[in-house]
């Protein structure tokens, strides 16, 4: 197993900084009165996409284009229904490679739409673990093409830590850094980020109550596979991989468990006061100071907005 | 009648620059391609207060004080249910200045609770336009305020018209520059900052059908009352001033009509691929875009995003 570390956080900034938008760090003078903090939002939700994910996307496709071109010809594959299926199917446009996106059957309209418009290839599956696992394995026997990880993935991981790294090249001092976990590929980078930039400031986790399976895995020292999900933060429903646990356990300082009340309650705000958009899974961060309070009491936090992808016909308040 | 030019825009921005948030220019390559046209909008909806109407309140409160401190000693006042309330109350805290409001007393708990916690006194009234007015000339009878009118005042145009002009600062050579028009005071500022700054730009006005009291006026050749109006953009609901009547008919290069429909259409894009929050009143402007697709195709076009104070629990989707 490569763990990677600061040094690969920068290396991957080097090599996305040209294609990825620095995203705006956005403060609101209501929520820190309302919070009795100050906050920092990095908002990856105007990431390309919509979401940090094209940032680890891109980091890996450059990286094998890097030290593999040949690699890149027979197009790369994931499985994913998500934000990584739509940055992968860019980053890959945006190489002039191939990707294959495996999908199931009842993925909602929009995101099968959204991917289609990056011009990737769509494979349907049926809606479990083993038949997805499945449908990717023969697309990459049968195309010859590179399986590229959602969050198991150094390279990924290293890419997801440079929205963490323009923060703190941004807001310095920073006593927290709030960031989602659900896979754990947005936390790990985060964790390489903020350990080798500014060793002071900590950083916490935030997770729905609902899918608190990363939360169990720390407590019982291996990792628990999330087991029937239940929260709205439909990007944070996945189990940590060996990778992203082995770096999340030995370095978070906290998993901070959030209510799906905090959750709706803290988009809400967002959307009212920021006026931005942003997606459910964004929202935790903001969800684990209004869990917290006294935590983040006059601190300095600056919180990892992960996206903005959400069904506007069904926001949920 | 006083009518403001370019240079009391400049003086303006002079005045209040440090007061205001210089917002941002946003661009997508989404909305670009489905309009068929290069768009910039100049997020307000980022402004204090949410909306630009903070501007021109702002510039108003500091020109009075320049002028006449005295006068201030007794507060400010005026009518209005929407941003304009809000922004007027901020302002004068921001100068310990009292400030009253008298809104309707049907106004929604929202807006009357946002104008209080800017510290404002509130004077409820029935809501009729004779109601309002017989309640204000009260308040400034009894109180000996100041009156600080809506949009027909050359001090309230020339801060609004500096939304546009860090707009054409930011961006060169556009073709057009596109505000929505209610009671004229964002597009005759924008008419006197594009005038003197960029002459081959020309502006255009974004109005409602069921609420084009503006488009009639100018095609009549006299003021026609705003009279039952019937839109979701409810900022746009007033009849020009005498003031704004003068500068908009003088100056623009065409009032477009646009169906709720398309608002409606403009909004939700705004909200999907922009990933902001913006009011109804807003995305008329990209609503324009869409009803004449053709005067605009291949053109660089600026749109006055003009606020974010939308009620989240009733969006029009």
């Amino acid at each position: 197993m490569i763990i990677p570390e600061y040094n690969d956080v920068l290396a991957a900034y080097e090599r996305i900084k040209s294609y990825i938008h620095e995203t705006p760090v956005l403060s609101s003078n209501n929520i820190n009165s309302i919070s009795d903090a100050e906050l920092y939002f990095k908002c990856e939700n105007f990431q390309k996409v919509g979401a940090f994910k094209f940032r680890g996307a891109m980091n890996a496709m450059l990286t094998i284009s890097e030290k593999y071109p040949d690699q890149l010809k027979k197009g790369v594959a994931t499985h994913s229904s998500g934000n990584h299926a739509q940055a992968l199917a860019l980053a890959a446009r945006m190489m002039g490679v191939k990707a294959i996106i495996v999908m199931p059957e009842t993925s909602p309209k929009v995101k099968v739409e959204a991917v289609k418009g990056y011009d990737a290839e769509i494979v349907f599956c049926k809606p479990t673990l083993i038949a997805r696992e499945e449908a990717l394995n023969k697309v990459v026997e049968e195309h010859g093409c590179t399986f590229i990880h959602p969050y198991n993935d150094p390279r990924i991981i290293a890419g997801q830590g440079t929205a963490a790294l323009e923060l703190t090249n941004r807001i310095n001092d920073l006593d927290y850094v709030i960031a989602p976990v659900g896979g754990g590929g947005l936390l790990s980078g985060t964790l390489l980020a903020i350990g080798g930039n500014s060793s002071r400031t900590k950083v916490i986790a935030a997770e729905p109550s609902g899918a608190d399976d990363a939360y169990r895995s720390l407590k019982e020292g291996r990792i628990i596979p999330s087991v029937d999900p239940k929260t709205i933060a439909d990007g944070l429903l996945t189990s940590l991989g060996e990778l992203t646990y082995e770096i999340i356990r030995n370095r978070v300082d906290s998993i901070v468990r959030v209510s799906e009340d905090n959750v709706i309650r803290a988009m809400k705000l967002i959307f009212e006061r920021m006026k931005i958009v942003v997606e459910p899974s964004a929202a935790t961060t903001l969800a684990a100071i209004f869990e917290n309070p006294e935590i983040f009491k006059g601190k300095k936090c600056g919180l990892i907005l992960s996206g903005g992808n959400v069904d506007l016909e069904r926001l949920p308040w």
